[in-house]
Parts: structure tokens; C-alpha cells; sequence
């Protein structure tokens, strides 16, 4: 079978998008040798039979298929018996990735929205414990660090943009079915749910009606936990 | 066997942890049923048998595992017959959150780091195309984009941490093997790679080492392409 990667070209034959280095690299993964054809800005028109105007496309045979992470998928389910991409072992690897994003990337941020109502849900012991540790390591008082939250909430709805991506197409992080990174992302706003009132989330957003399907789960186990309302 | 997990407690019984949580849905997931130990942040002597001080504690049996990403490992690897944590099919959702990431987090940061360097690589025509669209995208020239990339440079490599934290601890980051998520990020690199001179991590970077392995790999495919020089 003829197989044909389009790839964008600068001067000099240089070929520098992320997204065709993404599939070639992918198909020397998969033990494949395409014939890669240069593409410039300006030469649209030799990619106008795949019905768009975005390089990276692969044509196999009669099958033509665009966009970089359809042709990933495409490449893993059409040579099946050559190394994965996406299958088997790596399920654990990225859900590390997974969690060092929700803990340096998200977790920080929701802390800055709640850590006050935290202290102000602990017995009064701990309280003194909260307060004195959290002051000394932030340098500020948890009243102080909280008070911008109405501002700070728009950069913390901007830290889910990725997972926020993902849940516009399908259910769950993990597919179809809650799973490890699910759990993981749930825990965070339980964070928050059992012991702020705070509203984090608009209802439109899609991490919203993820956040019910996980409380709905293993018959509303989660739901059943004193929590705030959402909206 | 007796499964006990110890876990954050606030007033009346406030459970919020968010790794706690992690944990209490992981076991939910795989239809166990733990005994549930409050700890307060001032008794943190009920967990001193586990050599630290951080909860979740889980204790299975005889063994005691600390940790709430160690304890979902454990329980995928203690319980295989159950529904998998990590396993099988999340591969290609999770390597789809990643490509996520990638997209909304790091590229568009990199863009303004090396865009006129993209414009000097490319033909006249495609030149003049590229600075026409860009300029009207962007609402700036690109000279003006890339002109402050010495500072930016800083927040860019800080948008990497959640990938930097997976290679202090693993060759790639799909595990010992290179999969389809280290090719995405992989793209990323080669888009600068290949047209622009300025350099983007520093050399002690886990990052920088891993782009090595990336280049070495497939016989030096990459690495056999026009580039810069990394450091």
C-alpha cells in the first residue's frame, strides 16, 4: 500500500510543524516509511482533495485522514500488531502526567479560593494548627489570601482548560468510564465541596456536569458526604 | 483480610482531603469497603506506624502503603480482577488530555518565543503570508512578539513543570518506552528545533535530557533533520 504523509515545509526543505513532527515520529513508531510531500503556507491547493486546509494529512492507500491525533488513532487501529501508541502500559504513565498537572497546575490556585473556609471548618485545635502553619509558609494571613477570590476564580476556571477540553467531547477523563485521573481531579473538588461555599464552576461549564456524573457515582457515595451547594 | 484507610477529618466529620478522596473513590471503583479513620491535623500520632506524617494511610492486612498515587498503584496491582485504576483502554483518553495540555498550555507560549524565526525560515511567498496572518492574528508585529522572549522564556519553561516532574523520575513520558504523548511533546520541540537558534532549557532541565533520548531515537530520524544547535 502507497502511503503519503503531507507535511508543512519552510525554505530550505525544512519541515517544522509540531503536529507533522507529532505523525512522523509516530509512523517511524509504527515501523512505517511514507513518502513525505513538502507543503508551503501558500500551497493549500495540494491538500484541497482531503476537504481542509491543516497539514498534517496521511493518505493509505484510499484512506485519507487529517488532523494529527485522528491519524494517531488511525495509525494504532489500522496496524494494530505493530508497537502501540496509546494502548496497554501506558495508562499508568500518563496518569502520573495526569496528577503532577492537577497538583502544580490546578490544586495551588483552588487552595488561594478556600484555605480560610478550610480553617474555618476544622475543630479549634487544628485551627490553631492551620492557621499558624499556612501563615508561615505563605507569609500571609488566610484571611488576606482569600479575600481576592472573586478575581482570582477566573484564573482557576482558566487552569481546567485542558480537562475542560477533554469533557466538552466525552464523559469522563478517563472515556466512557470514570477511572484513575477521574478519581484524581474528583478529589479536588471535594476539596473544596465538603467545606466552602464558594462557587467554583458555572453551570454551563462541561467540568460542571462532569463534576455530577462523578457525585451520581457508586450510588451517589460522594453526594451522600456533607458538601455545600454547587450552583 | 481488614482494610483500614486513614483519612483528613475537620469539625463535624468533615472528610476533605482531596487525596483522601482520591483514595476513597479508587477503593469505591474497585468495590472495596474500608474501615474509615478520622485524623485531625493535630493527631497525626495515629498514623506515626506509617513513618510519616501525611495522610491517606492505607492498611491492608499486614501491609501499610503511603502515598495516595502509590496506594491507587498498589490496589491495581494488590486487586487485578477488579476494574483497572490505570489499565487497558485509558491510554488513548488520557494521551488525548495530554495533547490537550500541550496545546493550550505550552504551544501557544513557544509560538511568541520563536514566531519571526518561523517568518526567516519559510520562502518569500509563504513569508509574506505568514507575517499577514499573523500580524492581523496576533494584533502585533512579530518582531514585536518575539522582541521580550528573554523574559518570557521563563514562563515558558515554567509551563513545562507537570512534564519536568514525570522525567526526574522516568526515561519518557509514556514509562521506559516512548509512546504516542512523548511524540506530542516531541513536536512541540521540533517546531523550534528546526527554524529557530534561541535556546529554550537549560541543560541540567530533565527536559533537555529527555529531548536527547527523543532525538536518539529511530536511529537519530530527528536528529538526521536541519536544526539548531540545543544548548
Amino acid at each position: 500500500m502507497s502511503l503519503t504523509l503531507y507535511e508543512l515545509c519552510g525554505a530550505d526543505d525544512r519541515r517544522f510543524s509540531p503536529y507533522c513532527w507529532r505523525i512522523r515520529m509516530a509512523l517511524a513508531h509504527k515501523g512505517l516509511d511514507p513518502e513525505r510531500v513538502p507543503v508551503r503556507f501558500t500551497e493549500k491547493d495540494k491538500i484541497a482533495f482531503s476537504g481542509q486546509k491543516l497539514v498534517p494529512v496521511l493518505v493509505d492507500g484510499d484512506t485519507t485522514v487529517v488532523d494529527s491525533f485522528a491519524i494517531a488513532c488511525y495509525l494504532d487501529d489500522a496496524y494494530p500488531d505493530r508497537p502501540t501508541l496509546f494502548g496497554k502500559a501506558l495508562g499508568r504513565s500518563l496518569s502520573k502526567f495526569f496528577m503532577a498537572w492537577l497538583n502544580t497546575e490546578v490544586q495551588p490556585g483552588l487552595l488561594g479560593l478556600i484555605i480560610k473556609d478550610i480553617h474555618d471548618h476544622l475543630d479549634a485545635p487544628d485551627q490553631d494548627y492551620f492557621r499558624e502553619t499556612r501563615t508561615q509558609r505563605f507569609g500571609r494571613g488566610l484571611d488576606e489570601i482569600q479575600a481576592d477570590r472573586d478575581q482570582k476564580i477566573a484564573d482557576f476556571r482558566k487552569s481546567l482548560t485542558p480537562a475542560r477540553n477533554i469533557l466538552a467531547d466525552q464523559k469522563f477523563l478517563c472515556g466512557e468510564e470514570a477511572a484513575g485521573a477521574d478519581y484524581f481531579m474528583f478529589g479536588t473538588f471535594q476539596w473544596a465541596h465538603t467545606i466552602s461555599p464558594f462557587v467554583l464552576l458555572a453551570e454551563d461549564d462541561p467540568v460542571f456536569a462532569w463534576r455530577g456524573r462523578m457525585l451520581d457515582l457508586f450510588d451517589g457515595l460522594a453526594a451522600a458526604e456533607p458538601g455545600y451547594p454547587l450552583a
